[in-house]
Formats: structure tokens, sequence, C-alpha cells
């Protein structure tokens, strides 16, 4: 540690006196993963994002093939007790249920009977479909967008964009700055996905085309503004989950990735593509919620040695190989939400 | 056309001189797009590009927004007697139908039966997905390259990759040194379309995602070396035709266009996604096949009234305004296709 420090200095004292510009980018001491303890994964991912930056280096990888893969749920914001998709679907169940009209009919029935649990476990193919089949997706656009910013999470009490995870959008921006091209692959309704991240200015500079999720089916009618799109009762193939994620990386991006970030047993298939890189050197990596004070601690019971299960990341070493590096919310984050507000 | 001639020489004559850096670019004599002729389209494209590219101008579109759809066959590659998708799913069907186990069973019987074109027309859910079903990606793009490199086409006897319409390809060379983000949105199967583009060397700084193409179902199995795709009987909706491409525009890019270009009443849609801009300079474009010497001219009957019927535009311009600028092949364009080799 003590060696580190003066390290840094040095570093620091040579930038000061303007020596050797853009040498101190590759130095884990700059303050890139500031809110990154200075452990293991900290160190892998920097040394992975020099070699593959480096033209000299054979581990080179040009930065049009510079693809990192992200789960959004888990990984860049809380999806606890519910992710935000959820807890919007359900938002708009509830709605329809007041209609004496749906008495009877799935799901508007269950969201009535709290129910909505097993509807989504067992039906997840049209939970989103359901839910807002009718609406325009402007207004389902204004009323995620309410969500985000008036809702409060049930424990934190706080607006869910609030609830994105700090350092890993500072390693977001990191990758960026590194000329990594970008991609959130979430389970959830894309146009929630892509509605709720455009709330962070760290994730402003991606084009929607980045943000891949579930579609829900739509029509178009066309009026004198241009299309109008109305939400269908159903979503389309592949639910983006588990093989969805490795069949959309090659239906929406068409390149293998050589990072890819998640946080359960759902983002084995999206981990394993990476073994489809042509390139050498690439790097996977599982959020581990383990920090029950500051978010989450998952519980890993028996029953979650099934792949699919959150938090267990087990059957997706076996599938992918051992070499998967484990991220600790609980020691390798320094801060986790955004600060609250002076 | 002397007015111009000396306009053209006496702004050369500037530029030779070496007076007014960049001020070159904006005039239409410049050679950015030379194999077309000097006609009424090509001012209308040069003044469109010109007024969104600047930041002084109030039709001004910063590069993230510049975003264009443009149409594959017949429009930027020739699709008579069969767009190359097709020609492609039929030699897959024929070399099944030579299978005595596959008698009987359809399409493999119609391929057998030279019914293939009624099968398409009556199963375009299901064409390219029978045709490639058990197939794995990888030998996809193989037999596709192999197709576009030594299959010959009927009329014109050359490989299918020398039929791209050489003054379109300047037109999106143009666009990219722009900053356009161009996306290319085709009926055709997306592993087709990206294999056949891949073989330009003008398309080649567009990566894979920008390539959107009907999508066959795939199911996904793991190796030692990463994932491996294999191809399922049918496709996956939405088909990327009519308001598939307007739904797509919204799935893929998520950002409407602020120029689009097709040929046939199949990209009514995708033109009309462009009034859904929030720019207020838009442009719409539709090459009309009317030159039977060089490529082919489409016959326009009464049949052809019908919105989806090749080379009308009729009710498309209905749809979307009369607001949509013909190209003529005959007259705007001065070469179609590659040179023949020397």
């Amino acid at each position: 540690m003590t060696g580190n420090f003066w390290r840094c200095v040095w570093v620091l004292g040579l930038l000061f006196l303007q020596v050797g510009t853009g040498y101190g980018r590759q130095i884990p001491c700059d303050d890139s993963l500031s809110l990154w303890q200075n452990r293991s994964v900290k160190t892998a991912i920097v040394a992975f994002v020099q070699h593959v930056s480096d033209p000299d280096d054979a581990a080179y990888v040009p930065p049009e093939d510079r693809i990192v893969t992200i789960d959004m749920d888990g990984t860049l914001v809380c999806e606890r007790p519910s992710p935000v998709a959820m807890v919007f679907a359900e938002s708009l169940l509830k709605e329809l249920a007041e209609a004496p009209q749906l008495q009877g009919r799935l799901p508007y029935d269950a969201a009535r009977q709290d129910r909505l649990k097993s509807l989504r476990k067992n039906h997840f193919e049209l939970f989103f479909g359901m839910s807002g089949a009718g609406l325009e997706e402007d207004a389902v656009r204004q009323k995620v967008r309410a969500l985000a910013r008036q809702g409060r999470h049930p424990r934190f009490e706080r607006p869910y964009r609030e609830l994105f995870y700090r350092p890993m959008l500072q390693l977001i921006t990191y990758l960026m700055q590194n000329d990594f091209i970008v991609y959130v692959l979430s389970g959830s309704d894309q146009t929630v996905v892509r509605t709720l991240c455009a709330e962070r200015p760290e994730l402003a500079g991606l084009p929607p085309a980045r943000f891949i999720g579930t579609l829900v089916a739509l029509d178009v009618d066309y009026g004198t503004q241009g299309p109008v799109f109305y939400r269908l009762a159903r979503e389309l193939e592949p639910v983006n989950l588990r093989k969805g994620k490795a069949l959309n990386i090659l239906y929406r991006i068409g390149q293998q990735p050589i990072l890819a970030i998640g946080n359960s047993g759902g983002d084995c298939d999206m981990l394993a593509a990476t073994l489809g890189s042509r390139y050498p050197s690439t790097l996977r990596l599982l959020l581990r919620h383990d920090d029950d004070a500051r978010e989450y601690a998952y519980p890993t019971t028996k029953k979650s040695s099934s792949p699919d299960r959150k938090g267990d990341t087990g059957l997706c070493r076996t599938r992918v190989g051992s070499d998967i590096l484990s991220i600790s919310m609980k020691d390798d984050f320094r801060q986790i939400f955004d600060l609250p507000a002076q």
C-alpha cells in the first residue's frame, strides 16, 4: 500500500510537470475508478482495459470491436424487492384492476388479488405486454419517467433513478473513455430500460440502440405527426434473458463481447458469449450482492444452485468455465448510491 | 448548365489557390457525388446534407441524431429477377429437395416442383427459416459469401457482389463523411444482408448492428469455443417489411430517421417514419427503376396501385404526403454497376 501510494505521488508529480502526457491515464491510482476499492477486481479491470487498448500489446482489440455487454437489473441498478420494470408493470395492472369490466380476466384479476408474482413467473412472455396493452409508447415513456422521478423505493425511500450503483456508472464512463462500445442488455421491457437509463447523465452518451431489452409487440399507425405505436398484449421472442441474451447479441450487435458484466444466472449466456470472441483476452464479471447494510445480501440457499436463481454463479462457472471474477458489493464498492442531497 | 460549369471552374480555382478551406465541400460540383447527374435530386440531396450539417442553420441536426435508413434490395443492389436472399434460400431448398426422405414435405417438395414463388409469397414468415433449418449460422455465412462471389446473375453474368448500385454506395460514403449514422433496413434474411454487404469495401465502415433484416429464429448451444447458433424453421416477428420497418426503427434504433431511401411500397412505412422526427427538415427518396438498358424498367400496371407492389409510389405518396423525391435510375445515375475489370 505504501509503495503504491508513493508511486502515485510520483506519477501525479510527473503529470503536474506535464511530463509524459497520457501516461497518467494508465495508472490505477488516477481517479477514473475512485469509487472502487483498490482490490484485485479493480486491478484486473484496469489491466484488462490497458491491454486491449494498447496497439503494441498482444491482447490489443481495435476500438470497433471493443464490445462490452452489461446487465441492468441488479448490475447497474437495485432490483430488490422488484426490478423497476416489474414495479411499473404492476402499477399498470393495478390501475386496470380498478375497472369493473375486467373482473374475472387474467391478469387484471391477479393484480386485484395480489397474485402478481406467480403471474410474472408463469407468464413472463405476457407480463409486460398485458400490463400496458393498448397504451401508446409515448404514454408508456411518460409514465416510466414519472415513476423513475417520483416513485419511491420502499426501503431506501428515494426515487428509482437514484438507485443506480455509482461505481458501475463510473466503470461505464471509464470504459467509454477507453473507446469501448457499451451495450446494456436487460430482461426488462426495453422501453423501461431506455427511459430509466435516460435519467442518468452518466449514460447520456449512449444512443437508444445500445439498450437492448425484452420487446413488447407493437402495432403502428400513421398520423400527420408520423408513426404512433400501440402496445399489444404480449412480448416478442426472444425474451432477453438467458439464451435470449446470447441470441440478441448476435441479432442486435453482431459482434461477440470482449467484456461482459452481470449478476445472476440469467446472465450466464451473455458471459459465455465472450468465449466466442476472436480476441485472446476477454473478461467476465459477476456482481455479488453481499451488502445487507448498504443494499441487499442475496441469500445463497441450496435451491439457488439452479443456474437461473439470482445470486448463484456456481453453475454459471461450470458452463462458462471458472474464469469469472466476482465483484463484492461490500468489499469493492466505496459508495453504492448517489449521496443524499445536502 | 453553362452558368453552373463556370461556377464550378471558379470554385475549383479558389480551392486550387487554397482560399476558403472547406468551402469547396459545400459545392455540388465537387466529386462527392460524381456518379450522379447534376439534376434536381442531386441538388436536393446536397442542399439537405449542407443544411442539417450546418450548426448555424435552422435545419441543423446534431450528428448523434443524423439517422438515415436505406432499403437494400432494389435500392442498393439489383433485386431482379430475385433478391439475393431469395436466390440463396432457393438454392438451399433445392439442395434439400434432393433428399428422398423429404419427398412429400413442404417446402422441399415445392423446391422440387418449382413452386417456390408461391411458397415465398404465401409463407414469407417461413421461407428463410425453412430453407436453412438446422444449419449453423457460420455455415450460412460461408454459403452466402460463396454465392456473392461465385454465383452469377442470370442476365448480367457477374457475381452478385458486383451488382450494387455504385451511385448509391457513393451516396452512403458522402453521408458518412457528413457524420450521418447509416442503417440498412431490408426485408431479407439479416444474415444474408450482413454477409452480402460485408463484401463491399464502401460499406466496411458500418458495424453489423447497422444492418437490420428479417431475423431467422435460432437456438444456441455452447462449445469450448463459445456459442454455436442453429437455425430453426421459422422467422421471428416482425418481418422487416412495411410496418415491420417502422417497428424495427423503434426497436433497433430508437430514433426516427431524418432521411429515408427506398424503392417500393414495402418502404412506405420507413419513409413515413421520418415524419416522426423532431427536426424540421427531413428527406424521403424513392429509386425508380426505369432503365431497361442498364438495369431493369419495372412495369407500372394498374395492379401496381397497391402500396405493396414494386415500383409503385402512388399510394406511398398518399400515405406519407406528396413530399417524396424520385431518383430516376436512367436520368440520375451516370453509371450503375462496377465497371468490368480490364
